[in-house]
């Protein structure tokens, strides 16, 4: 997956040496950025509590936001967009990454060092998902609240965004403690969500249906672009593509693999290849996921076949 | 109220003392931030125009949101959402808070210095009532147009967030202007909204329903933390809770007080501390406010019975 | 219209002086801060990701938003939100403004400097309608990819906004590239989209419903208020009002022309000047456009004609 990203590591480093680097250097010192996700919305002062705290502990650490509109509890979604966006972020950027259905549960507080020089400040119920099958993680400390909770904030049991892993976050970008001092070390391997592979199966290309685009309706699959290499596929080919729910067909046409949404007529369907450089299914200024009522997540799948073209 | 927020300012200080501290120190000029809240949305161009306008005064001031999702003209949501996230960014922090459905009328433009070293500008139609109740305030200035407003913006009467509000922050917080330089000195109370206070009555604990946590549907009261503990309460027991709207029940079950949402089955509703640390009513993991149709703020009450535990 | 914004150049020069005159002083490299605006709503991570590549170009560049909220591929209203808010921003801000139904088509992508100093970074399909006719432009020039394009995203061909236009706009704010590197210079003049002229005729004041102040339900018109001069009018005259739509009337009624929304009864009309100085037709406290069924953009025309006051 190296290629995939810009800001990828080519290191030839092994993780020890990369762990090593990273620690001595501190990437995040240099960069000073938070990162915040969450599915806390911005219609009242929660995001911008949050910020305020990590104000306080340096008035210097540039305050960037991911989205805070993933939906509520949905920490598949909160995992797919971290990855989705953090690798354009340079080396050393700090998130913070809190959907937290569990909040005051034995769930885990944690803060991991990844592969690509990130750290990731999170609650460890599936967040690291993504991150950690597709970057990797280099270590997972648990954050200790005897240090690194917010003063005074200890009667409130409901908001460790704020009290916890904002302050925490800051207390990294600040160079108030090292990475060390978040607390003891872990296992590298965080709580992870269920995941359906990507494959080639007798020629046909299988997957999940990851996420909806929701802007534009279209549906991004977890198919890397190399698996169409694989299969000789070039702009203009036509592909059988099947959707299953449950077992259960609910979508079977053939769509041409375009390079472009205008590549075909207004309304009509495509496969394209979506930012993530990954197989997309979507209408030319149209809602794929809407007309043929195609859900994303859990039980979704898709299966692309090429055709003979003579 | 002292302990309830981690800025809380501690001083023995008097008033007066404490208002001349904060104008020999400044702590606006360290900051440097000012932190934007409005019913404005973020459809149009209109919250960037306000950043623009600061940003012209001086570019190195840190410009930050805390909402701009406020309901249109809703003045009592204004002055919540200002007093939930303040206390959460430093002293010296600047509010440029406008939710202003007399724009153009006789009500006053304003700053404020609060006990808490915070200043506030904006509208004087009581989004200040929770800042004057919670906080305090140490002075209260009327901003003279004259001075303290966007060069050529005389002709537009319609957009004082923009041309006085955003103009007249940045100047405090650029150190153009002394915060005596706003205009004129007012009495210290600003125009207030009706306020219910809650209170202890024959065992029995009353408030009111302050507003929707529109994220996950919970209810939060105006009640403390504390008024739970004067009657002895401890996670897992039981209350005997009764809304009513206009007098009339609307809702009336018991409720176990629990530490995290988890600590009830999924559905189950409960009561709990919330971030502001007062009582919340919530569904574990759904909307309690759609479920038994409660809405907020005047005319919403509700009181808290302990039950015997035998 | 000059004297419209309180940023105006008010320069003699001629506009190769003024361009010259920017390129020798880079306004742009004094600000260094990029405002974006997109249709790519809030949900995802792709707002995220364009600033994550331009602070990895250059961490001090400030970064700012206008809206994401621009309806998807509505090219009309990206351009008008442009203009809305681009010379509240100081001389030498660059813009980011992607709405792109065309993206991997053959539509040309463009960065323009403006005779207010101004940086747009853009698709060249009609975004630039309201800056070349109420500004102007200096020079466009359309960006080569070959150099100014994120390395190792050319497998990608759906998110320029990322991988060509904030890397751009980026390299321009951190004096990376000058302008003349953005690529080969074209002719001034953009893509246009078609406008309706305000004007008197007969003495009434025809123009056009430009757009939806979405949060009020205010309609805005593209009439400035000097044509409400040109006819005499003062606050408190009447006009009778009437609303078109593909020449059919829709409205007809007497509206007073009041100075602010509290000069009518709750609930009654009036004509207003907003905030952009043009002519707007509101209720004090309601929504026009919804109580009328009155819809903006193409098709939709307004006539004002001031009734005798004896």
């Amino acid at each position: 997956m190296e290629e995939k990203s810009p800001v990828w590591n080519n290191s030839v480093m092994t993780d020890r040496q990369l762990l090593e680097e990273y620690k001595a250097k501190k990437p995040w010192l240099e960069r000073k950025t938070i990162v915040f996700l969450s599915d806390f919305g911005t219609v009242d002062g929660a995001v911008s509590a949050m910020h305020g705290v990590a104000d306080q502990v340096d008035r210097t650490i540039k305050l960037e936001d991911l989205t805070h509109e993933i939906p509520q509890f949905n920490i598949w979604e909160a995992s797919y967009r971290l990855i989705q966006a953090m690798t354009y972020w340079a080396k050393g950027t700090i998130f913070v990454c809190v959907c937290d259905p569990g909040v005051g549960s034995e769930r885990k507080s944690v803060a991991v060092l990844t592969k690509t020089g990130h750290i990731v400040v999170t609650p460890d119920n599936g967040t690291l998902t993504h991150v950690a099958r597709e970057i990797g993680i280099l270590e997972r400390r648990e954050i200790s609240e005897a240090v690194n909770r917010l003063k005074n904030s200890q009667r409130s049991y409901t908001f460790h965004g704020r009290d916890v892993y904002a302050y925490t976050g800051a207390r990294l970008a600040s160079g108030t403690i090292t990475f060390d001092e978040v607390g003891l070390e872990l296992g590298k391997d965080p709580v992870m969500l269920e995941v359906e592979e990507a494959r080639l199966e007798n020629g046909a290309i299988l997957g999940a249906i990851d996420i909806l685009d929701t802007r534009y309706g279209s549906l991004w699959t977890n198919i890397p672009d190399t698996l169409l290499d694989n299969v000789g596929a070039r702009h203009g080919d036509v592909f059988h593509v099947e959707i299953t729910h449950q077992s259960m067909v609910v979508y079977g046409y053939d769509l041409v693999y375009a390079k472009s949404f205008n590549d075909v007529a207004r309304d009509d369907a495509l496969i394209y290849i979506n930012s993530l450089l990954n197989v997309g299914i979507a209408l030319n200024q149209g809602s794929f996921a809407e007309r043929y009522r195609i859900g994303t997540g859990e039980g979704w799948k898709i299966k692309l076949v090429k055709k003979n073209q003579n």
